[in-house]
């Protein structure tokens, strides 16, 4: 369990969290990421190094903490009329964000992180939520609808692999073949306990 | 393109990545990784610093380097009689050995690599190696055979996606699902250019 999920929302934590966040983007941007130490941060945010010492543990886990928070969705996905508009335009939308090359920095920084520390799992959970999301708007429609551990299989997880392992050309009309695989598959299926 | 991809086998150069590996896989059984350093490693390897540095740039290049190194698979895929026996036997060893406490490791030392020098792009490419030997196989005993990439989207992106990001129970029951979905796709099917 990470310690810091349990850190109370809009204390003094949740401002120490914002002020050395900010400080990390905006000395990124000021000084590029090579010239980034803990002191630095430290400094810009108000707070003693301890602190982020403490809070993160090194410059790696907070790098990366702060890319999991870039990659979290602004809003809701679109409601484009059916399960397969709305998993289409969703899943072009995700390859295009994650394969940019600001994307691509985000989640290699993520990854570093410790992952006791759950930063990738934070990734994931992400586009669980769009998928459920998806899912309940679909269902209210009356679709039938894919588990969620399926999406991630067929949709989500050939783009992530693709993106970090293995240069592809991630089309509209890859994503859209990778979609109508996965609304084919509203029994049962695939899915591993988690 | 990498430099490494131009320097001849068997020369100077191969002997130099070689007692170099030797060094870092030494140093990291005896001192632990935190301990590395580029002079530690050359001073082991009886190189200059800068044999290190103009070869690989820095550690973390280093590191990933030795990283991809240890995934290559030691052996071709077993033959079991079948394409899906094959296949089956395949994963459940390949979800094993990149699960495991090793296999994490050398995967994200993999990724820290420079995307431009390929390290992670060699690590999809020894998975290639292994399905098209098992498909060379397969279509040897006159058996249908599904296209590459379409094995890498079904059985091997879902496999590196839930070890890297998302925890989740990679049993033998589920690998063989996997394999299942991937079996019946033997005509033309998603496949991105790569």
């Amino acid at each position: 369990m990470n310690p810091r999920a349990s850190a109370r929302p809009g204390g003094r934590s949740a401002r120490v969290q914002q002020s050395v966040h900010q400080a990390v983007r905006e000395l990124e941007a000021e000084l590029g990421r090579d010239a980034l130490t803990v002191p630095l941060v430290a400094a810009r945010a108000g707070v003693t190094p301890s602190t982020v010492y403490r809070r993160w543990g090194d410059l790696r886990e907070l790098l990366s903490d702060v890319a999991v928070e870039r990659l979290r969705p602004d809003e809701a996905p679109a409601d484009h009329g059916s399960l397969r508009a709305d998993l289409e335009a969703w899943a072009e939308q995700f390859a295009e964000e994650m394969s940019s090359a600001a994307g691509r920095t985000y989640i290699r920084d993520a990854l570093l992180g410790d992952p006791e520390h759950g930063n990738a799992a934070r990734c994931s959970d992400y586009a669980v939520e769009q998928l459920k999301a998806i899912g309940v708007r679909a269902a209210g429609r009356g679709e039938a609808v894919p588990d969620v551990e399926t999406l991630l299989d067929i949709v989500v997880a050939p783009l992530m692999y693709r993106i970090l392992f293995r240069p592809s050309d991630l089309s509209a009309a890859y994503t859209n073949r990778l979609v109508e695989a996965a609304v084919g598959r509203t029994l049962p299926a695939p899915s591993p306990k988690s």
